[in-house]
């Protein structure tokens, strides 16, 4: 196939490139660097199946050529306020890339019989009252709260594809994906993988907000990589939870990493400075996915952040 | 102040454009007509302080001249399927006018240095697991569900006000509008109030769907336009439900419509066929509206049907 992949220099949406060209594919990358970054596609540059544009997919998408497939992964995606990565910093092209761009991207595969993958997210779920979530989940958001520029853009990119799929028959799949970590993650982007990975390298004390009580589940990339590919290459239309349902709370978390990582420095417990309604707990019910999908995450928490390590080192000069 | 009102040619938009016509200001009116209807504005003809526009407000706005407020009442509205001025049935265009649509509105009044406010509704409660629903309450719809077109569609557009209220200081309003009913409904777009106004003045029994215990707050449309008029010129940007919190059951809304039309061919009951999520119940808490705008709906039932039977019966040449 000939696939275009919107966010292509981002975290994901980079290594997806790369998985799909490991498939055998060709591979459009599309990308306008508000928060993806160049240098997690330089390796692809003189690859004769990867071609790139620099382009706003809000505004428009024009690609030569045929094109079998469009995976939207274009969107700021860190919560947090601190970033200048951070979707509450950019609330408008946020938006727009889950309205305009997702409206743009099944306008184009709608002309080209394409399949559309949307990268959907576990934030649609909000601060989930059922637990752990399954698909069927109808959520919990604020459509005019502090995180609603993301979490109402999403759930809009949901229904619109889903619209697509049953007015136009576009060959669409949704996946809700969960929180993922490993290279490529923007190291100032101020999400807890990051945060804890960057300050046991230097061997700070790791900055844990409130009591540690709330859960996350994380899951390696090269996992969630594997599940979007075997959702792109399934029949299924309805939303697919892809995450590591395996939950933690934040203070086993930072445990976990300063053993891993060797880090004595210890823990330090500082006072919810995010996100009013930053969730407290999510974890995916991944019954669906490995069902259809036949896909769990295998890669666990000491073996992800080892792979991960190397790419923090270089980042931060300690190699 | 010269004021936009896009959908200005539907059920709302058009009192609207009366009322703001008789404050003194001159009204701008747009619509494309896919459910908006010409003759809701077709007696504004030859009056100086009106014009219109036909043109699709999810495609661009383009208005000659200064704009001091662009009120945004463009969308299908209606949850009928067996409508063709159903929302499940103008998926793709509902989307378009909620994001899209509200995208340019936005961005018209960022430029022009103008009011906006936003058309949004008690949809975005969805199926209320609170009751009845305060402004507070986040919610309860479903992304993926066949009411998601719309609900989604208002939820996208409410965060997308509030971000270009905190992120451009565009002056907004939001207003959550709950049923209302009065003379230029659709006829045919199978909402509650016309099909039993219809069915009572032919003299035909009243279809009740399910066993009618699922209940509805009704407002005449004048108080409704007051109270979004009194939002225009207040100072408040966060949501406020306008709605008449008098409820009453299907059943009995059914045989008072009986009752102030005489009619005497009674009740049937149909088995529910409407869409899956249609809300068992939605009554808005006007606290805020009181409050802020010293507005509560004024005229009840009774007076409203009676002022509603000459434009059904006009319209079913029942004159």
């Amino acid at each position: 196939m000939r696939i275009l992949i919107t966010g292509a220099a981002g975290f994901l949406g980079s290594h997806l490139c790369d998985r799909l060209l490991a498939e055998g594919h060709a591979v459009v990358g599309m990308d306008n660097f508000i928060t993806g970054n160049p240098d997690n596609i330089a390796h692809l540059a003189g690859n004769e199946r990867f071609a790139f544009y620099r382009n706003d997919v809000s505004n428009f998408i024009l690609v030569p050529g045929k094109i079998d497939a469009v995976l939207h992964f274009a969107s700021p995606a860190s919560p947090n306020p601190a970033s200048p990565f951070g979707y509450p910093n950019l609330p408008i092209q946020t938006m727009k890339a889950g309205a305009l761009g997702t409206h743009n991207c099944l306008g184009l595969c709608r002309a080209h019989a394409a399949r559309f993958l949307l990268a959907s997210t576990s934030e649609i779920y909000g601060d989930p009252q059922e637990h752990p979530q399954k698909e069927t989940y109808w959520g919990h958001t604020d459509p005019v709260g502090p995180r609603s520029m993301y979490d109402e853009a999403k759930r809009f990119a949901e229904a619109l594809t889903m619209a697509y799929h049953n007015y136009h028959n576009v060959d669409t799949r949704i996946a809700r994906i969960f929180n993922t970590y490993g290279p490529r993650m923007h190291l100032d982007d101020g999400r807890v993988v990051p945060n804890f990975i960057q300050q046991a390298l230097r061997g700070e004390p790791l900055t844990v907000y409130g009591d540690g009580s709330q859960t996350r589940s994380f899951c390696y990339v090269d996992d969630m990589v594997d599940g979007i590919y075997r959702l792109l290459i399934s029949d299924e239309h309805r939303p697919v939870n892809i995450g590591n349902p395996f939950e933690m709370t934040m203070l086993e978390f930072a445990e976990s990493i300063n053993r891993i990582i060797g880090n004595k420095a210890g823990i330090v417990f500082k006072q919810k400075d995010r996100l009013g309604d930053d969730p407290q707990r999510r974890q995916p019910d991944i019954t669906r996915a490995r069902n259809i999908l036949g896909w769990e995450a295998k890669i666990n928490l000491e073996e992800g952040v080892c792979r991960t390590i190397p790419y923090f080192k270089e980042k931060l000069g300690l190699v």
